[in-house]
């Protein structure tokens, strides 16, 4: 069935034949295997450039900042799946990428469009970055939207790991634009919203990223293939020493059932 | 519900308060974003410990190798799935996830156990490495087991990603007890098999992996994790140049339906 | 980690002992396993009530018409990653499930929602429906947003199911409400977008299930649950006669690369 | 890339164009539209033939009997990755169904084909089905292999829905022998295994389907299925009041870390 006008595939990444393998306009064995990092051909297979050595820098810094930060929801949610499909480990690592979604790790991209409406705004309308801030923050909560990557529910005051991304992206010599952008936003929010919402990673990471011309439509990529890494490192845990079906015996051993019974019927407490 | 006998969650990788996160043993922000990369981090995540010289970069070499190969069928999966479902990317990524199986990417790990095998023989009965490699290889055949990591579709003489990694592996000063077993295994199989199958990449990565002590039951997670990068290098060019519908019309313009149609009902042909 | 404020558990689906299993308030060895078909049960999991006759009639059409419809995208993904992981059938059922997003069969939910827009429009300010529908499309189309429901790439005259659906939904006595909003807009849609785009089966579910009391927030769920039938009977077939890569082979065939070559390589041209 | 030596896909399933959808030889709209019930479709979908009575009763009650039993692990999992991406509920069901593997529901896939393996050498070598399940049995211990589905984490006694099942299979005819299979490995378990191992309902459910005629190689597809409704129900809960986060605070409550601190470091204890 054809959807679409479009009937012949076209992609500039890779192509190859028996005998070579072209990536992004390089020969994949002469020019890239043991020559490029693996982040710098992330960067590479992303945008069909090499990042320049600040960009290099920071993405490597977001990567690492966003990797892990212990068991939560998506990660026990791939422990449990890995629990019970032992084998499937492939199945486990996309339950838990299944996880990286608006409310979670999208922040990441909602943020950065975010940041950069604003600068537009700045910039087309001669703002300071504030006043564009308190503007279009006012117009996201008139329509009852959120404020996506400010506050956390561990680290009620800021983040650590945005001062530590800030400085990273200081010592890489980045413009700084969009961490000012960032901040901006932050200044402006309590007397917008009456609540203390400070940085958080997930937006400590658009405002570098965009800092070294990372692209904003790629941007949920990196939290997707950090947490990657993340859960490989529990998956691999999981293997040896099991919590998947311990972390579902804890969740629902306060649970209540909140429906009705058969008339007549009882049921025995949970031991 | 109960299942298995442990029930308080234990893990040794991460703990953090409001201000601190700790990772295996680390301050995340003041040891890690930023002084390390984000393969040397993987590293660390599944391991617990920082990675030599030698295995940061043989582990970014085989990261590189088995990244992009492009329009596989897992990478047409995934751009199928974004362009069905645009607003989850996640998902998508998920869906080219899955595809890392037993046949395709999942080798990577059957041939490191392959290769654990031959080496634990040739050690216990004080065999050559291709004495070794005979008799395991020929068990495989009489239980009527593919030998994993031999033979590829389209790199039919030796995948030139091989060379590559084994040239990658001795410049960084590895032992390549693994890569002589790999080899070993290929000296003996077209006699064993009558069938000239070559090492591919998918024993490559396992054979310098292990000669650098990465962890046997963590193999599989080095394909993934590098085709998630692949993964999002591919669904960025589809959000901005979709081909998804376009593979699918493709795929089926030679489709034959092999089964019945009601009497006297008859079909207009495909246009 | 504490997200949000709810930290009990509670659900009012199922509660169960050792000897007893309670699903929506029924016993479910006692009422429900041999006395109510599947469907009925999916409905009573959903709502928490047993469907009439007509909502079960009319929920068991709408099962069998969207379940399959041949080698669509989804089921595509579907087979290429069981063909991949032929192991894990449950990830190449997921992957197919994860195509089963806004532009393919998510459009049963956002045309619900449409539907019930224009209902209670017309309801609020004692309009025609016609007259609602065609507030409320214009509105659509200067926000520039889709017509979910509406169009088939295939079914360019009206998809066959809508018309069967239609008639089975009569034929249980419901009320007709939503069916007539449906017609309302395919009514109007000509004028205000210039195309003659006709009724699909994505509009068609929604008109008639809503009819019958179907709850919108969970109309993604018809589509999900009937292509998960479809795709088992698809993997079932691939497990016997596999083409998994026979169309990933057939989608690339005249693939073209728009990259660059490395300076003074050329490749073979594809076989 | 050609994978395999088929090249053109074939199949059996479905044909159509722009009027007319055939599925298994049938006209979807005249002949199966509001004439068939879902299960039975499946059945059709599945199999190629339609159901007979009997099969159609029992195929009903697999999938009522396994549909939903509370807040299990593929529940949770389901329910937090909704929570995390709450627009993306085909993500939530895909991460559900990924926990439909070889430890949980796949039971009734390894089960069936051990009740196969026991039928098969009781009749070739005219052995009473307990002496068949004694052989294969002793032969499965011997290799440390699993026995699937006896034994339950909560159903100690035996899981109530096998009765059910079993007399739903006997009320409507069924010829009964792979429910004598299942009973005889029963019976012999507790003198081969020194445990008091059960029937449950993921061994009842092949032994029934079997005796019906329901293809072994499609039996993990009824579980898996049965699961796609009752995440769909879980989901639709969750949407409206939500857990999922709930769920994951809890299981954190009591975990322990057992890795290092850096020196000289304290956390602060959880809240």
């Amino acid at each position: 069935m054809k959807i679409g006008k479009s009937t012949v595939p076209e992609s500039a990444i890779c192509a190859s034949d028996d005998e070579t393998i072209v990536v992004r306009g390089a020969d994949l064995c002469n020019e890239l295997i043991g020559k490029i990092s693996f982040a710098d051909y992330f960067w590479l297979l992303v945008t069909g450039q090499r990042p320049s050595a600040s960009a290099s820098r920071v993405l490597d810094a977001t990567l690492v900042a966003i990797a892990e930060h212990g068991l939560v929801p998506s990660v026990q949610a791939s422990r449990m799946t890995l629990a019970a499909a032992p084998d499937a480990i492939q199945g486990a690592v996309a339950a838990g990428i299944l996880g990286c979604g608006s409310v979670i790790l999208g922040a990441s991209e909602t943020a950065g469009r975010l940041f950069l409406r604003v600068a537009a705004l700045a910039d087309e309308q001669s703002l300071s970055l504030e006043a564009a801030a308190t503007e279009v923050v006012r117009e996201l909560r008139e329509r009852k939207q959120a404020i996506p990557g400010y506050g956390h529910p561990l680290h009620k005051a800021r983040d650590p790991r945005v001062a530590r991304l800030f400085a990273v992206a200081a010592e890489a010599g980045t413009p700084g634009r969009f961490v000012a952008v960032a901040e901006a936003i932050e200044k402006v929010l309590p007397a917008l919203t009456g609540r203390d919402l400070r940085l958080n990673v997930s937006a400590a990471i658009p405002a570098v990223l965009l800092d070294v011309g990372f692209p904003a439509q790629a941007l949920k990529g990196v939290p997707i293939l950090a947490r990657c890494a993340g859960l490989i490192g529990h998956l691999t845990e999981e293997l040896a020493t099991p919590i998947g079906f311990a972390l579902s015996y804890q969740a629902t051993r306060e649970q209540r059932y909140t429906g009705t019974l058969p008339p007549g019927l009882t049921l025995k407490p949970k031991e």
